[in-house]
C-alpha cells in the first residue's frame, strides 16, 4: 500500500525546533517560536557565510514530473547522512492552491518538509503580512484619489493590484469604487493572488528591514495624468507596511522528515518575478550549515537564469554546484511521447529528448560556469538501456550522471548524489552572467533568448517599444531582465518541447518592479490570479475533532 | 510630560509567557508558543469552571470616552493587587482601524494588554485565519456558479461577501466576474472588513471544532432561484474552512502591563455580531482564574444585552457582577454640553445626564438580575460636586459608586473598585433574559426594544415583514435577535442622547446569521466597510532597523 505524502508525514515523530536550531549552532535567543516545530530566526549580526551553495534546478518541465524540491530534500538529507552539516532553502508554498488542483510544494514521499499541513496552510503567516501590506497600499491609494486627488494620479494607469491568497478567478477583472460619491472613484481594477505582489519579490530580494523600506518606497504604484510615476513613497505608506512586514522578514526554520534543518522563507512567481526563495534564508543557511541546498523555480533557462542573473548578482552568492534533475519519463515526452505511453521502454524518445537536458546543461555550465552533476530521479519504469542512453550523452559532455531514489528512501536514496556534490564543490569556478547589467534593456533581452533559450532573435512588439523607451527614459535601464515565459519550452510556444531551433521570442510587454529592482519581459499573458477546477481539492479536506486534518493531499 | 500608550508600553518590561501561564496553573504541554509573550492555549480536558465571571460594560457611548477596556484591564490588574487569582478575557482588536483614526483596543495609559503592537497587527494570526476561511467559500460559491450552476443559486440573491482586514471603501460595491466566460460570471459584489464576517461570530460563539464545522455548514450563502437557502455545506466547504481555523479557535494568552494573564480572543462586530470575546476564551479565565474580568461592546444595551440574552443563554455563562462604567465628562453630554465646554463644572449637566446611566443600571439590575457597582472614570477635571451628584443618585436605587483611576495608576488605582467587585460576587443572584426563545421574532424584537430601550414601540417597514415571515418559515423563529442600532442613544436616532422616551424603533431590514445562530435585526444602515480619512494614520507609522514600530498611536 502506498502512503499519501500526509499520512508519511504525519506518521514521522518530528524533533522539538529548539534541537534542530541547537545542530545548526544557531544561539537560542535568536529564535522566535511559532509552536514547537516552526521558529522565526532573528538575523544575527555575525553575518559570514562559509557553506557551500548547491543549486538544484532542473529540464523543461513536463506533466510527467521532475520531482526537483523532492530532489534537493533528499539531496539535503543525504548530506546529513554522509555526515556533512547541511541545510536547505526553500519556497514558501501558496495557501491559494492548496485548495485547487495542485497538492503543496514541501517536498514528497520520504523527503518531505514537515510540519506539512502547517507550511501549506499559514504557517507563521508572511503570505498574510504580505497581503495586509500589499493592500494597504491599495487603500490609500484609492483614498488618496477619492480625498482629492493631489497627486494627479490617473486611475486608467494604476498598476498596483489588491492581492488575496486564494484561486478566485471571480476577482480577475473588476469595476469597483461604485455607488456614488461616499464610496470612491468607479475604476477598472483586478486581483491577482498573493505571492504574484511585487512585495513578495521585494522580501524575498531585501537585504534586512531598512533595505525592505528603501525598495516599498521605489515601488511604482500608478503613473500621472503627465505620465509621471507615482510611488509608494509619494504615497507616505513605506513605512507603515514595513511594519506590516517586519516579522515576516526573518526566514522561517522547520525540519526535513530526517530532521536536517530547512529554511522556508517566501514564494515569489517564476515568472514575473524571479521564483526563490528569500535571500535572508540562503544566507542564513550559507552562513550556518557547511552545505545550504536551495532550489529554483521552473526549468533552468528560467530559474537558474534568474537565480544567477537576479539574485546572486544582487546579493553576492555564487552556487559551488548545480544539479539538474531529470527524470527518464520526462525526457521521452521532450522525445515526443505522450503521457500515456511513458510506461513502454523507448530509448529513442529519450535519446530524442536528450538535446532539452544537454541544452540546460550548456547554459549552467558554459554560460554560468557552474560545475554541474545530473540527477535522475529514478522512477520504477525506468529501464537500464534507457539510463544508459542519458549516461553516454552526458560523458561526452564531461559531465557525471547520478540516480536518485530519495522520494521512496529518504536522504539513504540520495547518497551517491550527496558524494558527487560534496566532491564537485571542491571544484575552482568562477560565476559567469549571462549578460553585463550596463547593457541597453533591448540587447539584455536579446541575450538571454539567443544566449540561454537559443532563439534566432527577437520581436518587440510597438507596446513593448513604446514601454522601453519610457522606462529607459525613467532610469532603469540597469535592472536586470525577468522573462515571464512559458515554463515547459525554451522558446514562447508551450507546444515547442525538447530543444527548439529557429525561432524567435516575442516580447508583447514591459513592466518595471522598480522595488523588487528588475524588469519584467513578458512574452504572453501571464495569469497572475487562478481559478478553481470543476471538483477543487478543497472539497475534501477535512479535519477531525482534535484538528487532525485529512484529505489535504 | 505624558507619554503615549506605546511609550508606556514599550517601556514595561514583560514576563516570559510561559511564567504568566503558570500562574494560572495552566499545564505547559497545553501551550503552543508564538514567540516570547505570546502563546495558544489548547482546551483542556478537565473544563470546570470555578471562577466568578464579572462583566464589565459602560453607558451610551459619547464622544467624550469611557474607557470601558481601560476599567476592565484595571480592575484585572486591581484584583491582582488584592491578592486574588485573576485573568482578564477581551476581544482582539481589528487590523483596517489601525491604519484609520482609530487606535488600537488593548486598553489605555498604564492599563493596558501586550505586546500591544502585536496585539494590534496580525497578533497570532487569528483574523487573517477568518479571512482565507471566508474568502474560500467565496471562491467557492462563484466557481460553482462559473462551473455550471448545479445548485441553481441566484447571483442577485448571494448573502455571502467577501472580506478584507483593511479600511477600503473602495471595495464596498464592486461588479465582478468581468472579461469573458474564462473569468467568472459577472454580478453586483462587495467586500466587508474581516470583523464582519459571520465566522468571526461562529468562532466567538463554538464550543469546539466540531460544533464550529456544524456551524460553518449551517452558513446560508445565496437563494436559489426557487428561494431555497443554499448553505456552505450545499458547496462542500466546511472541512476546508475548519482546516483554516483549527489553531484560529485556540485562545490566545498574552499579559498586561502587571503581568496579569490576558485571554484574547475573537473580535466580532457589536452591531450585527453580538460583540464580545470568544466563548472559548470566557470559559478558558474562569477554569483557571479565580476572577474572569470581561468586556461587551457598546453600551449596555447593545453589549450587555447580547452579552446576555445570546452569550450567556448560548454558552450557559452567569456574570457575577456587573460594572457599569461612566464619566463624568460622558454624563455632561448625555445632559446636552458640547464637547469643547467638558472642563467648565456643571453639576445640572451631570444631573441631566443620569438619566442614561439610570436606565442601564436598571437593565443590569432588574431586567438581567446582575449585582452591580457604577464605576466613574474619573478624569483631572471632575469636581467634588460632580462625582456627588451621581453618588445621590446611585444611592437612591442602592449601588455603590466607585471611583477609578487605573489609567493613571494601573492596578492601584482600582483598588477600591476590585474590593467592591468581590464582595458583590457574593451575593446570591439569578440571571435573567431580556425575553424567551420562545417567543415570535417579533416578540423578541418588541421585547428588546420596549424592556431595554425604553421604547414606545416597534415600526417593521415592509421589507423587514417580509424578511421575518421568509426566516419564521425557513424555522429560524426560535433564534435569539442581535439588534444592529447605533450605540450612541437607546433609540435609533444616534442625536438622541440622555434617557429618551415616546420614541418608535424602526427595523429596516432583517437576515439570519444561521451558523452564528441568530437573527440580525438592522435598524438602518450599518457600515461594514470602513473608510480611511483624509490623513490615514499609517501615514506615521514607521519601523526602525531594529524592527522598533513609532507611531503606532
Amino acid at each position: 500500500m502506498t502512503l499519501s505524502d500526509i499520512e508519511i508525514a504525519q506518521q514521522v515523530e518530528m524533533e522539538n525546533i529548539t534541537k534542530i536550531a541547537e545542530k545548526l549552532g544557531i544561539p537560542a535567543t535568536d529564535l522566535e517560536l511559532y509552536g514547537n516545530y516552526k521558529a522565526k530566526i532573528k538575523p544575527s549580526t555575525e553575518k559570514k557565510q562559509n557553506g557551500k551553495l548547491i543549486l538544484v534546478t532542473a529540464i523543461s518541465p513536463t506533466p510527467a514530473g521532475e520531482g526537483k524540491t523532492t530532489t534537493a530534500v533528499g539531496l539535503a538529507d543525504a548530506l546529513g547522512q554522509i555526515g556533512k552539516k547541511a541545510a536547505i532553502a526553500l519556497r514558501e508554498p501558496s495557501l491559494g492552491p492548496v485548495f485547487g488542483i495542485k497538492g503543496g510544494a514541501a517536498g514528497g514521499g520520504y523527503a518531505q518538509v514537515v510540519p506539512m499541513e502547517d507550511i501549506n496552510l499559514h504557517f507563521t503567516g508572511d503570505f498574510h503580512a504580505i497581503s495586509a501590506a500589499n493592500n494597504l497600499l491599495s487603500a490609500m491609494l484609492d483614498n488618496h484619489i477619492h480625498q482629492g486627488n493631489a497627486l494627479e494620479i490617473d486611475s486608467r494607469q494604476i498598476t498596483w493590484k489588491r492581492v488575496v491568497d486564494m484561486n478566485d478567478r471571480q476577482l480577475r477583472h473588476i469595476v469597483d469604487g461604485l455607488q456614488g460619491r461616499l464610496n470612491g472613484v468607479p475604476r477598472e481594477d483586478s486581483f491577482e493572488i498573493t505571492v504574484a505582489s511585487e512585495i513578495m519579490a521585494i522580501l524575498c530580494l531585501a537585504a534586512d528591514l531598512a533595505d525592505l523600506k528603501n525598495r516599498l518606497e521605489k515601488i511604482i504604484v500608478a503613473y500621472s495624468f503627465t505620465g509621471e510615476p507615482i510611488t509608494c513613497g509619494d504615497l507616505k505608506a513605506a513605512g507603515a507596511m514595513t511594519a506590516l512586514l517586519k516579522d515576516a522578514i526573518k526566514p522561517n526554520l522547520v525540519q526535513t522528515l530526517e530532521q536536517t534543518p530547512a529554511f522556508i522563507h517566501g514564494g515569489p512567481f517564476a515568472n514575473i518575478a524571479h521564483g526563490c526563495n528569500s535571500v535572508q534564508a540562503t544566507k542564513m543557511a550559507l552562513q550556518y550549515a557547511d552545505y545550504a541546498v536551495t532550489e529554483a523555480g521552473f526549468g533552468a533557462d528560467l530559474g537558474a537564469e534568474k537565480f544567477v542573473d537576479i539574485k546572486c548578482r544582487l546579493a553576492d552568492l555564487k552556487p559551488d554546484v548545480a544539479v539538474l534533475v531529470a527524470t527518464i519519463r520526462a525526457l521521452k515526452m521532450h522525445g515526443g511521447v505522450a503521457k500515456n505511453e511513458l510506461a513502454t521502454e523507448n530509448v529513442a524518445a529519450v535519446i530524442a529528448g536528450l538535446p532539452n537536458l544537454e541544452r540546460h546543461l550548456h547554459n549552467l555550465k558554459d554560460n554560468f560556469g557552474l560545475p554541474v552533476v545530473v540527477c535522475i530521479n529514478q522512477f520504477p519504469g525506468d529501464t537500464k538501456e534507457e539510463l544508459a542512453a542519458v549516461k553516454e550523452a552526458c560523458q561526452k559532455r564531461g559531465v557525471t550522471v547520478v540516480l536518485s531514489n530519495v522520494w521512496s528512501k529518504g536522504g539513504a536514496g540520495g547518497i551517491e548524489l550527496a558524494e558527487k556534490v560534496v566532491a564537485l564543490a571542491e571544484t575552482k569556478s568562477k560565476l559567469a552572467f549571462a549578460y553585463e547589467a550596463d547593457l541597453s534593456l533591448v540587447a539584455k533581452i536579446e541575450t538571454i533568448a539567443k544566449k540561454i533559450y537559443g532563439a534566432s532573435g527577437v520581436e518587440f512588439t510597438p507596446v513593448a517599444k513604446r514601454e522601453l523607451a519610457k522606462l529607459t527614459e525613467l532610469g532603469f535601464s540597469n535592472y536586470p531582465i525577468c522573462m515571464a515565459k512559458t515554463q515547459y519550452s525554451f522558446s514562447d510556444n508551450p507546444n515547442l518541447l525538447g530543444a527548439p531551433t529557429d525561432f524567435t521570442i516575442t516580447i508583447r510587454s514591459v513592466k518595471v518592479s522598480a522595488g523588487a529592482g528588475f524588469i519584467v519581459a513578458l512574452t504572453g499573458n501571464i495569469m497572475t490570479m487562478p481559478g478553481l477546477p470543476k471538483k477543487p481539492a478543497a472539497e475534501n479536506i477535512d479535519v477531525d475533532a482534535e484538528g487532525n486534518i485529512t484529505g489535504l493531499f
